[in-house]
C-alpha cells in the first residue's frame, strides 16, 4: 500500500469496444506548483473521453496527477500536457481535459483541450 | 409483497406507440461491488428512451436494478450492460443509460452509454 | 365562485397571431391516482408552446388539469393525453407538455411529449 | 394491494424507549380542499417528534395523510388536527407538525405547531 | 371578483385559540412609491406571529398589502405600520413583519420589526 | 428628480456599430394590472438584443416600462407590446423579450417573443 | 487488500486527549435490508463526536458501515444501534448519530440520536 | 446630480423611535486600496443596527462607502472604522458592521465588529 | 511590488501553438466610473479565447483591468475596448469578452462581444 | 518574491485592541500527506477568532499552511497543532479552527477544535 506517484498510466481493455460511449473523471485534487514564484497551485481536473480499445486504469490515473504535485507548471501547458499522455496511452475516439484553477490575482482561470481538435 | 431481485424486465404496451416521446428514470438507489477489492460501489442511474411498441414497468426497472446488489461490475461495463438488456427487452426506438458515481481514489466518475449510437 | 373540475380548455384569441412566440405555463399542482394500487401520484407539469390563432385562458387550464384528481392514469398515458386535449383546442404552431413525478418506489420519472414530433 | 385512505394511525413499539431521540418524516404528498371555494390546495408536511413508548409505523402515517385529500380543510386548522391525532396516536415526549403551503393569491404561507407548547 | 385595495384586515376566529402556534406568511409582490422621488419601490413581506383569538383572513391581506401601491413610504416606516395595523386586527400573542428591498443606490435593504419588542 | 413614467424611449449611438455584440438587461422590478380582475401582476421583464445603430438609454427603459404600472395587460400582450415598442425606437438586428410572471391560480407563466422571428 | 465487512471498530488514540474538540464523519453510502420487504434501504450516515481517550479509525468505521449490507434493520432502531456500538468502542464525551433515509412510499425520514441525552 | 464621495453620514429621524427594530443594509459595491501594495481590495459591506433617535439616510451612506475608494485600508481597520463613524452619527442601540473580502492570497477574510460589544 | 495600473497587455508564447483550446479569465474585481454621474459602476469581467500563438500572462491582465479604475466608461463601450485591447495584444483565433454589471435603476445588464463576429 | 513555506506565523499588532470583534479567514489551498499511505490529503481551512493584543499577517498565514504540504499529519492531530501554534503566535481572546477534507473510503471527514474550551 506505500503507493508513489508515477507517470505511468495503464490502460485496460474496453470491455464494450465497439460501441462508442463516453467516460468522465472528475478530481478536485490536483495541485503543482507556479513555475515563477515556486508557490503550490490547485486544481479541478476534469477527464472525458470516448474509449477507443482502452480505459483508463483508475489508480494509475490518481497516480499520474499526484506526480505533477512537485513540479513546475503554467496552467495552459499542463493541461495540454495531461491530454498528451492520457492520448498517448489510451489512444481515445476522442478526449477533453479541462482544468479550473483557484483564484490567483484576483482572476479565475479554466484551460480546456480536446483532441481530435 | 415479498419481492426478490430479478434481472426479467417487464415490458408493457406503450399507450401512444405511434409518437416518438421521452421517459427518464433515475434512481440514487443503485449499488454493486467492486470485482477487484470487493467492496460496495454506489450510482444513481439514469435511463432516458423513446419507446418502441414497448415502455419497461417501473416495479421489475427497481427488481432489475437490486438484482446487481452482491455482482462484481466495473463502471464501464455495468453500465453497458444495463443498456444492453433494456435494450433487448423493450426495443426502443432510442435509449441513454448514465451512471454516476461516488467518489473512489478522490476521483468521480460517470459513464454515460446510448442506443444506437 | 365555487368553480368546479372540466375538461373544457378555454381557447381565447391570440392578441398577436401574425409571430410565433413562445408561452411555458407550469404548475406543481398536478395529482393524479395510479390505475393499479388506487394511491395518489403527485407531478409537475409543463405545457411550452407556439401558439397558433388561440391561446389557453389560464383558469381553464387550472380547472383542466383539477380534472384528473380523482382519475386513474399511467404517468406516460396522461402525458400524451394532456398534449392531445390542448392541440385539439388550441391547434398551436408545437406544444410541449413535460410531466415530472415524484418518487416511486425509489424511481423518479418524467415524461416529455411534443406536437407535431 | 388496493389500499385505502385511513385516519388510523397504527403505533408500534418504540425499539429505544429509554432514550430520547428524534425522528423527522417529511413528505410533498399532502393536498386536500379549500373549505371557501372547493378547490385543491397542497403542502408540505413535516412531522418532527421524540418519541415515547410508540413510534408510527410509516404505511399508516401515508394512508392517514392520504385520507384528508377530499377534505374540506383551512391551513390552520388541519395542521393543529393533524398534531392533535398524531399526540392522541403516539403519546410523544414532544412533536412538531409543520405545513408548507403552496402559494394563493400570491400569499405562501406556513402552519407550525407543537406539543407541549 | 372586481375587488378593489383595501386597508380593512378581516379577523376570523382562531380555530384552536388554546395554543400557542406560528402561522407564516410571505409575498414578493409588495410595491409602494419612494416619498422623495415617486418612483416605485419593490420589496418581499413576510409576516410571522403566534395567534391570539384571531387569524388574519388571506385574502384580506392580499387587499391590504395592495393598498399601499400609490403610498409613498420610507422602508422603516411602512414596514412599522404594517406591523401596527396587524396587531390592532389581531391583538396577537407576537408578531414579526420583515420587508426585503430590492437594491437602491447598490445598497440591499431589509427591516425586521417585532411585537412586543 | 421628480420623474415621471413615460413611454418614450430614449435612443443613443451605438459606440461600435460596426460589429454584432449582445446586450441583455433585466430586471424583477415589472408591475401590471390584469385586465379581468383588476388586481395586479408582477413579473421579471428580461431584454436581450444585438443593436443596430442604436442602443437603450438605461434611464429612458426604466421610466417605459415604470408606465404599465397602471395598465391593465394580459402576460402575452405586454410582452409583445414591448418588443414592438423597443425595436420601433432602436430598430435593433435582433431582440428577445422575456417576461416570468408570479404565479396566479397556482400556474407559472412565462412569454418569450423575438424579432426577426 | 480483500477487506470483509466487520462489526469491529478500532479505536485508536486521540492525540490531544485534554481538549474537547468535535469530529465529524458522514458518507452517503449506508445501505440495509428492510426487515418487513426484504427490499435495500439508502441512507446517508452522519456520526459528530467529541472524543474521549479514542478516535475512531476510519477505515474500520467503513467496514463497520459496510456491515449492515444484508441485515434487516429499521431505521429508528439501527440509528440506535450504530450508536450503542460507537459509543461502547470509543466512549466519547458526546456523540450525535443522525440517519438521512431515501423517500419511501413517498415519505422522508431522518433519525437523530444523542449520547448522552 | 455630479455626487462626490462624503464621509458626511446624514442622520434623519426614526420615524418609530419608541420601538426596538433591526434595519440591515448590505452592499457588494466597496472597494478601497491595501496599504502595503497599493492593489484595490473589494468586500461586500453588511451593517445591521437597532436604530435609537436616527436612522442613516441611504444616499448617504453610499457617498459614505464610495469615500474609501482611493483609501489605504487594512481589513481589521476599516471595518471598525465604519462602525465608529456610524455609531457617532447614529447613536444606535447596537450595530454590527461585517466586512466580506475578495480573496488574496487564496485566503478568503471576513471582520465582524459589534457595538457595544 | 508597488505595481501600476498599465495598459500594457504583456503577450507570452503560447505553449500549444499548433493545438486550438479555451482558455477563460474570469474576475469579480472590475470597476469603472458612470461617465454621466462620476459614481462607481461595478462589474464581473469574462474574457474566453482561443489562443493564436500568444496568450496573456495573468498578471498584465490584472493590471489592465485595473487601469479602467478611475476611467469614466459605458457598459456597451468599455465591453467592445476591452475585446479590441486584447484582440490587438494577443492575435488570438477566436474571444469572447462579457461583463456583468451591478443593478442601476433597478436594471442588471450584461454586455457580451466576440471576436470574430 | 520567491517565498517559501515556514512555520513562522508573522503577528501584527491589533488595531483596535480595546475591542473584542471576529476575524475570520478561511482558504481551500491545505494539503498534507497520509502519514500511513504517503498519498496526499486535501482541506478546507477556517481560522476564526477575536484577536487580542496581535492579529496575523495574511502572507505569514498562507506560507504557514503551505508547510504542512509534505508533512504527514493526522486530520485530528493537524488541526489541533495549527490551533496550538496560531495561538502561540497571537494570543488571542478565543479561536477555532476547522478543517473540512476531501472524502477518502466514501467517508467525508471535518475536525473543529477551540480555544479556550
Amino acid at each position: 500500500m506505500p503507493s508513489q506517484p508515477s507517470r505511468e498510466l495503464t490502460p485496460i481493455d474496453n470491455p464494450h469496444p465497439g460501441r462508442n460511449y463516453e467516460v468522465t473523471c472528475d478530481t478536485p485534487e490536483f495541485t503543482c506548483v507556479c513555475p515563477m514564484t515556486g508557490q503550490p497551485d490547485f486544481a479541478t481536473v476534469t477527464i472525458a473521453y470516448v474509449p477507443g480499445l482502452k480505459i483508463v486504469e483508475l489508480k494509475s490515473l490518481k497516480l499520474y496527477l499526484w506526480s505533477f504535485r512537485n513540479e513546475g507548471a503554467f496552467h495552459e501547458d499542463v493541461t495540454n500536457q495531461i491530454l498528451n499522455d492520457l492520448v498517448a496511452a489510451l489512444d481515445p475516439v476522442s478526449m477533453t481535459v479541462t482544468t479550473d484553477w483557484l483564484v490567483r490575482g484576483g482572476i479565475h482561470t479554466t484551460v480546456k483541450v480536446s483532441h481530435p481538435q
